[in-house]
């Protein structure tokens, strides 16, 4: 097992990014955010736990304009948030569906409605509404001098560039994960079902150090595979499949994201092809990512390869994206976003095309941006495409 | 490895899930249900996918009045979705934060709205808005004919009571957690940390079988644990500790959710006291779960017995749920919760107990319900506190 990374944070950490979200807030003069989800709580508090995992009760965190966070949790979760850095600690008997925490809400921003606030919320691209939407409506319905204003661009402003000790928690789960895909060929062999392939990977990753592995997909099919989501199937693996496996393990609620290709027994020339190809886009995307240029920029260098074989594109979307506390984050490497790249940004380089009959293949690596070239945190994956 | 109980569901099993939604929303003259969480979209089409871990794009179901259910989804999602029963899949390449999937779900609804249509949307308690805020707002302002109703009681009343195949699944994913537990004493010892007492679990339950392991809570302190939500510490394992572990495992998109309580090399006298009184108060739970009882009764039939140690209750909230294709669904014992017991409810059992020092205990079982007294899906714990 790799040596392990410290667990949690110093809280010098939380007091910065709260000092930092609240100059953004200053400049848009919020009043304060509400913020509900698993991560963007976490953020600003520390709480970590797997009991997100039940849908039942809603968790809010206030992040005032002065001040530190206020929690408003149910008691189930007032032990655990007392061990973070948060002092001001609300809670309600949970769940209870006449009021699960809208009156101690009501209460809270009561002040800001009075003086017409205006109230952050993420409600823009890639977030959600981690709460019922009747209860929103009826605490927003009785707040009226509330402006509520859409705090996306602040969340994902500060979440986009890690801070050094988030950078090493990402790196231990991307070694970790590194060492899973290096037993893999111990692990897999023709004739063994897909979803034992899984099954076997998982296992691996969790006795190399990781935590957890809430994302794992893939594929496997002759002469290459179809889809790049799908659970295993019990399909034994044959000779001239071609095999990804895509893993998101988590260290100390941190994601790796990167996959890798292989051929059972025999490789086929299309394969190799489309191999060596993705292989040199992920090179162009590594060459391309430096400070100043934008994820656009990142697209266009992979694409450019990637369009040696295929023009069209794939229909992932986007070719990368952001890494951290989720799978994925902000921002995507395609042509829509132009944000610029800056140091300690970690990012996923994830060029795809399609081939022959409805084939396609996916590589994919991590990497943080930084003065010149980027680190890459995964080790690279072979230049060629390896036969198990 | 348990024997595997299928996979998937056959088509009949959806049809009569849509059947039984149109008859729903007839009697509420719903033109509509829009759907778009994972465990909502898989009921209805059997798309099932880790993918969802991604924030980044949504995804949407119509199930309307009449017809078969249409999925408005990114593209990356078009293959899989494919091959489930559903005809009508209509794409857009995601992400896209200008128009994720919006365009495409006007052209849908509008009809609907020029009619003056009710549209069915998930919005009461334990839902959540699984779409930016922001677009929904744009979508529903876009479709001012439009009059959005709570679908929640729709899709409560259908996911409580589970199908056979549904039931099998569950029995299944019960027996590899009951097997997992049943191995413990021989991976936990004193001096091993509680994480890598996790970690060797969570390996025992995908070798035994399970899919994934995306809940594993528990504590582990001298004569008691302090807290039930937490991820493990470092902590080594001492003489005197009570260990805790409570799992959420999956087979087929199906979770079991239930705990075992262990001493390590000795037990206190005031845990063992504990132990018996949950261990009681979960037979009575048992022992009142029989259909027209309520969730109500099964609460005060356990409070009864835990009263003789806590009048107060734990701060847990409840004392058990229902269970299936989430960690916990609706319904809750709980005082507030008059649901009537019906023939195939899936629940846990979940009495808990607060004692000594600021010392809490939980104990679960899964149950379903069944004319006479209900199937114990679990491995019945034992009814002493063992001793590792």
């Amino acid at each position: 097992m790799a040596d392990a990374a410290p667990r949690g944070f110093a809280p010098v950490e939380y007091q910065a990014r709260l000092r930092r979200a609240q100059i953004l807030m200053a400049q848009q003069d919020l009043a304060g955010m509400l913020l509900m989800t698993e991560a963007e709580v976490r953020y600003f508090t520390g709480f970590h736990t797997l009991f997100w995992q039940s849908p039942t009760r809603p968790w809010f965190l206030f992040v005032p304009a002065n001040g530190k966070p206020i929690a408003v949790i149910p008691e189930i979760g007032a032990a655990l948030m007392r061990q973070t850095w948060i002092d001001d600690i609300r809670c309600w008997s949970s769940p209870s569906p006449e009021d699960d925490g809208i009156s101690l809400l009501q209460e809270l921003l009561a002040p800001l409605a009075q003086q017409g606030g205006r109230l952050g919320l993420p409600m823009g691209h890639e977030t959600s509404l981690r709460m019922p939407l009747g209860d929103y409506e009826r605490l927003i319905t009785s707040l009226p001098g509330l402006w509520i204003t859409d705090a996306t661009p602040i969340i994902r402003a500060m979440r986009m560039v890690k801070s050094e000790a988030e950078i090493g928690k990402l790196a231990h789960i991307c070694g970790i994960g590194s060492h899973g895909f290096a037993r893999l060929p111990e692990l897999a062999q023709a004739g063994q079902p897909l979803s034992e392939t899984f099954r076997e990977f998982r296992r691996e990753l969790l006795a190399q150090g990781a935590d957890d592995v809430p994302y794992l997909v893939g594929g496997a099919d002759q002469g290459g595979y179809h889809d790049v989501i799908s659970p295993p199937s019990a399909r034994p693996l044959q000779a001239g499949d071609i095999l990804m496996l895509d893993t998101g393990a988590t260290y100390d609620g941190y994601f790796c994201d990167f996959d890798r290709n292989f051929a059972i027994t025999r490789a086929d020339d299309l394969s190799r092809r489309a191999y060596d190809t993705l292989w040199r886009a992920t090179e162009a995307g590594i060459e391309a990512a430096r400070p100043g240029a934008t994820c656009r920029d990142l697209f266009t260098a992979m694409q450019t390869v990637i369009a040696e074989m295929d023009s069209a594109g794939g229909d992932v979307g986007r070719l990368g994206h952001g890494l951290g506390m989720q799978l994925t984050e902000w921002p995507s490497h395609a042509a829509f976003d132009t944000t610029v790249l800056a140091e300690n940004m970690v990012l996923t380089l994830e060029p795809s095309l399609g081939y022959g009959d409805g084939r396609m293949m996916v590589h994919e690596e991590n990497i943080v941006i930084q003065n010149g070239a980027p680190r890459v945190l995964t080790t690279r994956a072979a230049p060629e495409l390896p036969v198990i």
